[in-house]
């Protein structure tokens, strides 16, 4: 088994999307990413909460095998960020965001964490990201995250953090500020010319593409009647795509890459039916993997020569 | 052989994009459909055209195989259409439509138009797409399209129609209206339960949809990094899809039809490459199939047990 190490936020969220509205949920971006990922993988949280943060919370984090050894709980209040969602899901409008213990967050890493085969960086600043990335001993892949503040308030750190990391995940308004660039396609070659072997550009409810070399690999989404809460789609599609990898121990493959992918895909399509962590909370791997083979069936497109065999008339 | 019978209109198009500017460029449903699908199956128009059509225009028609005996010429100015895109390509803004000539067209169809397995009727009003349809022996496949002038003027003739169609064509925004639902998959269920077996929702950049009974496929839009002019995107790939379909001469299996989706994305995806129909006019089979090739490996997962057989370093 890989472990993987994850290190980001965990927060309450307070959300309102045009399905209802949740006041401070279980949230963060390392949350998200370790509840998708737990699936596949050991993991290891490494984050901090404050005192208020609800024992439940916790509980619930380490009975689903999350090791939160390296879940802090310092003096103060938990990181909150509330936001809303309009008619278009993919935006996020933030109301605010309480920073409280994680401004101090100092990422503390144990023997264990350092020696992670597998990180993950999620979104926080992109010198904090450096700092943990130069405590890892030898991971064999190292992925990260960022968002819109980082890109503005911290470029130079974040495309330094981007020469030392073998997956960048973005999402396409992101990929588009950062690379300067006016499409995804573009954007990926600029960002993947910085360091990055795989760019991932998510976006959202029109699926996502993976840049691999000089390669463009396009997902479409899962098919979705309705959103009820998008936050934390792309740390569940991150969780989804590096757990799948670190349970195969392949980490440069084109074809494992591709089914991460769909991996990612198939957890976001879970998390997005209901608000905060709850649709991911409890899955299990037969529904994870049905609902990946569901998708591989909407969008695959047999050979010619299989034709004959995959024979399924229209009017079943 | 199974021939296609389209009949539509055959344009002058005049249009502009970020990309550049053509006036009275070669255009029109019919004219789109049908170089399209000529790669794959003999195409008969039928359609009409005024005294000033260039002679040239019609010389290119019947120079790529295309059957123009029932291509009319009638007194009076050809149809002509123009518009401009914006930032979103997937939007046009009509700036004039002239029927002229057009607005008097009544479909004659001969013998061996009356006697093709599969039609195509291409965006007209409604009303003549069924008379067209009434005039047919016992076609084998039934398609349409339609636009948006027709969904608000006259949806009762639209629904009537689609009560004898097979597969009907529709862009995301078309189907939303048509269904009154606010997204593509609600709206697909909607226009599904109105008679066509088939429903395909075209998103442009994002790629298009398919519903088949209750099942929705998906699929993903050809990668591109400009789009210089998207008019006739929309019957390149009806004609693409019908193309494939005819050739097979199989109407009725999803992996057929998933292919025909496939081939309508390629051929659209030459199309958006250049002005007018200059990217569709050469082409040959194994320019095409290279591209659909290449798209279906761009968008494949491959199964668990084939991912070695598929080793593909990322570093290649």
């Amino acid at each position: 088994m890989n472990p993987i190490l994850v290190v980001g936020s965990v927060a309450l969220d307070t959300v309102k999307t045009s399905a209802g509205f949740i006041e401070d949920g279980l949230g963060g971006s390392a949350t998200y990413f370790s509840l998708a990922a737990r699936y596949f993988a050991p993991i290891l949280l490494v984050g901090v909460v404050g005192e208020d943060f609800p024992r439940e919370h916790k509980a619930l984090l380490r009975d689903r095998g999350i090791d939160c050894s390296g879940l802090e709980t310092a003096a103060g209040e938990t990181f909150r960020w509330s936001g809303k969602y309009g008619k278009d899901a993919n935006v996020a409008k933030t109301l605010a965001t309480h920073l409280n213990v994680f401004k101090d967050f100092r990422p503390k890493l144990d023997e264990a964490h350092r020696s992670a085969p597998v990180v993950f960086l999620a979104n926080i600043d992109p010198e904090l990201q450096s700092e943990v990335l130069s405590q890892m001993k030898e991971p064999a892949l190292v992925a990260c995250d960022t968002m819109n503040f980082w890109i503005d308030s911290k470029p130079a750190a974040l495309k330094e953090l981007l020469s030392k990391v073998d997956i960048f995940f973005c999402n396409e308004e992101e990929a588009e500020k950062l690379a300067k660039r006016p499409n995804p396609l573009q954007a990926a070659e600029v960002i993947a010319s910085w360091g990055p072997s795989v760019v991932v550009v998510k976006k959202g409810e029109h699926g996502a593409l993976m840049k691999i070399g000089s390669r463009i690999y396009i997902f479409p989404p899962y098919p979705m009647a309705e959103i009820k809460d998008p936050t934390g789609a792309g740390d569940t599609f991150a969780g989804g795509f590096l757990g799948y990898l670190a349970s195969c121990g392949v980490y440069d493959d084109v074809g494992h890459l591709k089914r991460a992918m769909a991996y990612g895909t198939t957890m976001a399509s879970f998390n997005v039916e209901d608000f905060s962590t709850r649709n991911i909370e409890d899955l299990d791997r037969d529904r994870i993997d049905e609902r990946f083979h569901d998708f591989l069936d909407r969008m695959s497109v047999p050979r010619a020569e299989d034709l004959l065999k995959s024979r399924r008339p229209v009017a079943a």
